[in-house]
């Protein structure tokens, strides 16, 4: 029996997904007691986390387990992520050997591991997680990685479905918003692919230079028509928003620039109205459309303050997901019989 | 029903205090098994802590819960405070957001917020750890603000009940001590109002230009000349220590040059002598009253090393009866039916 | 009753040590359940860790306990380790405090402290870890202090029993190897005190002036008379390899030029030759002999890519069997009757 890793949304089939959101709703409505109970989780937090560490180890709590959390460059040591590497510099610890040595102490192994390279057409084949997958005999969770965020996919996924009910056919907008800095791809790459699972049709709008990579939107098209969606692009921000069931601000940096941030800043330059207001929020069908986020959010540059205060806003109850979804997959993936 | 919060002891009524450490008294005896199963408390430290995390933590899982540890600009993001701040510098995650998701994973929350500002008519307000409260749903716990510590104080009178039995109408000595650093005033005013509750003939004494807040003298004298106690400034301490059944010691910065340190580093300048030793200690009632303080203590600076390692010293009891106060805080706030 | 610590494993009687290692071998059995319900460890990590926290944590947990992870410097205090220190300066709380804090929340302590002066003179005495131990009213575990790990020391003679059974007479070669920075002696020290409980005949092969301190050859010669074992020193690696069972490769900085980084990088240079390859693994008994590392280990530096990844390599059971001794120590020290 090999074992399974959650990479990706995308590597499981829709049907292992439904079943993931289906036992999510039932811990969620307290159904499910136990399943963990002597059950370890080691993760590791190449980059900071509120959520993710907070509901992890929630999870693991909640159904009688236990997370440890080591953070490599704080109080664990820096690790070196390349393969081939003679380690005679600054980094301390093999990702090789961590993956094989948290194995024997826990039954999964999860990881976060942010885009550190300057070169996309290296970044882009999400090494770390997929080595630490293979160096590691027990379940890999990805907590975000170069190219996926899909704990944080499942959430959006059933955080759109409570709110919306039947999600086939309705509208989901991928909007790009202006940020500080240059952010990575994961997060609106997963909920596109979140939103591509529920059938949704989707609008990614976003300035030029701004396109997510081009797999990615092969993954979103794919699966949205397996489900019955569709994906479109749009660079016309309000249009897009126009009608729409659920909006998902989110900035990412340009990949025409990644790794060049100067050169990122002045592209992103004179774009501050990428920002998810209340008057667009009006603009949603029936003017009751869902504002959603991964959070943390920039407050007032990434989404107005007003949104987030208001009724539509969904992304309190999206964090809330991310805990239940991750007992549903903490235990399908090491659960025994649960009580 | 509303939730309550802890954020200072004055919040309570002096009856609902004294039931906290009676089952305070009840946990150290080991007389309180269980309560919190399945109970999750989300704390987060803007700044350091020893005695905080470890009893926090502990007192927790004494009692079947769990305590996750966030950290913000460590392994967390850093936190934006200003309510109406427009997101576009370096903090990345909103207190609002945090409060708000925190309350969804975890069944109360705990926040260690020191003031960060240079304008004291702001940091008096307390505003961080009001707006923890505020935006959070579940029950949030006051593990030191800019203006209390309130389960420090607990500790504090837990403490001298042991050592002194009856307090009404005993002296107490909160003593300003010399350091190399302006610290905040939050342990001073929640020691002497823990004093206040006890009831305790209580003399604050300190060099000029070390008042306590207005406000603060205003809350120890309310509570005390309720609890029959009194209130006294004094600038000789030793004639303060004279005949004192308990002597707190402990440094503060000066109010009137907060957020000033060089000001008030020069202020503070030929005040060395204000240390308690042991030939102070020999100035107490009988030459046996006790010596208090919050900890970390600078040794041989604010106290010396003699009356730390001698049979006066109640640190280390006051220390370890933070555990049992906070035990029954979490029991009262959030504890279903002990075993 | 006076406490137990656990310092150095000299410090118990070889009878102790089989003892503490055959319970390791019933823990990893799965022969021991519970054992440390409502227990607490309070671990002090002064410098980081991967395996030491994650097994520490977990051995804790899955006895039904729980380990408490303080970070002095990080978000616990700053730790002054001078006993009659003056505390002006940057240090905020004594080990003194801490020690004697922790050992009211927690069952035991356990603690990580690194070497960090300049004078091999002081180092040597290890004071940072026998002060804990002497402040501390309950146990005191030393996680690598400046001269012992004897935690490490444990699972490598687990690991050892493990690969080789009878290990009397056997051969064990601590070699050094080149690395970019000079590090402690304590785990070498511990590796070949390790392999002296295990009566084998030990070689260490090191070149000119990285000789461990004289105490530590005296420590390891006499606990190898005492087993039937025997310690040689050697300066040529290869002919000290041939023949050998088991090889522990593992860097140290001179102690010469302790505290001297530039004049001991001067020394070390040129020495890069001293690095555990594939052809040196056949040199083995039988070509079949085990590689040994504590980790983290620094790849294509310290010990070749290919040995790791070989059949010969036993460092990931090595580091599995921290969590199996740690268990059983835990048990031996604040163990109730296990279920």
């Amino acid at each position: 029996m090999t074992k399974r890793d959650f990479l990706a949304m995308e590597d499981w089939s829709p049907d292992q997904v439904d079943a993931l959101l289906a036992l999510a709703v039932r811990c969620k409505r307290g159904e499910i007691e136990g399943g963990l109970a002597k059950k370890v989780l080691a993760m590791v937090f190449m980059d900071p986390s509120l959520r993710t560490r907070a509901s992890m180890e929630t999870a693991m709590f909640l159904h009688g387990g236990h997370a440890v959390c080591l953070e490599p460059g704080k109080g664990s040591w820096t690790m070196e992520t390349d393969l081939d590497a003679v380690m005679d510099g600054s980094t301390v610890e093999h990702i090789i050997e961590a993956a094989r040595v948290l194995g024997r102490y826990a039954d999964a192994l999860a990881v976060r591991t942010f885009p550190k390279g300057n070169d996309w057409t290296i970044e882009r084949q999400d090494r770390t997680i997929r080595n630490f997958a293979h160096y590691c005999d027990k379940p890999v969770i990805n907590l975000e990685s170069s190219r996926r965020h899909p704990c944080q996919g499942l959430a959006d996924a059933l955080t759109i479905r409570e709110h919306l009910g039947e999600t086939q056919g309705k509208r989901f907008v991928l909007m790009w918003a202006w940020h500080p800095k240059a952010l990575p791809t994961a997060v609106p790459a997963s909920a596109a692919i979140a939103a591509a699972h529920l059938g949704m049709r989707i609008t990614i709008a976003r300035p030029p230079g701004y396109d997510l990579d081009p797999d990615d939107y092969g993954a979103i098209r794919s699966l949205a028509s397996q489900r019955g969606g569709s994906l479109e692009l749009a660079d016309d921000l309000d249009g897009a928003i126009d009608g729409a069931h659920a909006v998902y601000a989110k900035s990412w940096g340009s990949l025409l620039h990644f790794g060049n941030p100067d050169a990122e800043r002045s592209w992103r330059d004179g774009k501050r109205d990428w920002r998810l207001t209340a008057d667009r929020m009006r603009r949603t069908a029936g003017g009751t459309g869902i504002a959603l986020h991964c959070l943390p959010v920039r407050r007032n540059v990434e989404i107005d303050g007003a949104v987030l205060d208001g009724p539509q806003s969904a992304v309190v109850d999206e964090a809330e997901n991310r805990l239940h979804v991750q007992r549903a997959l903490l235990l399908e993936l090491i659960g025994r019989n649960p009580d």
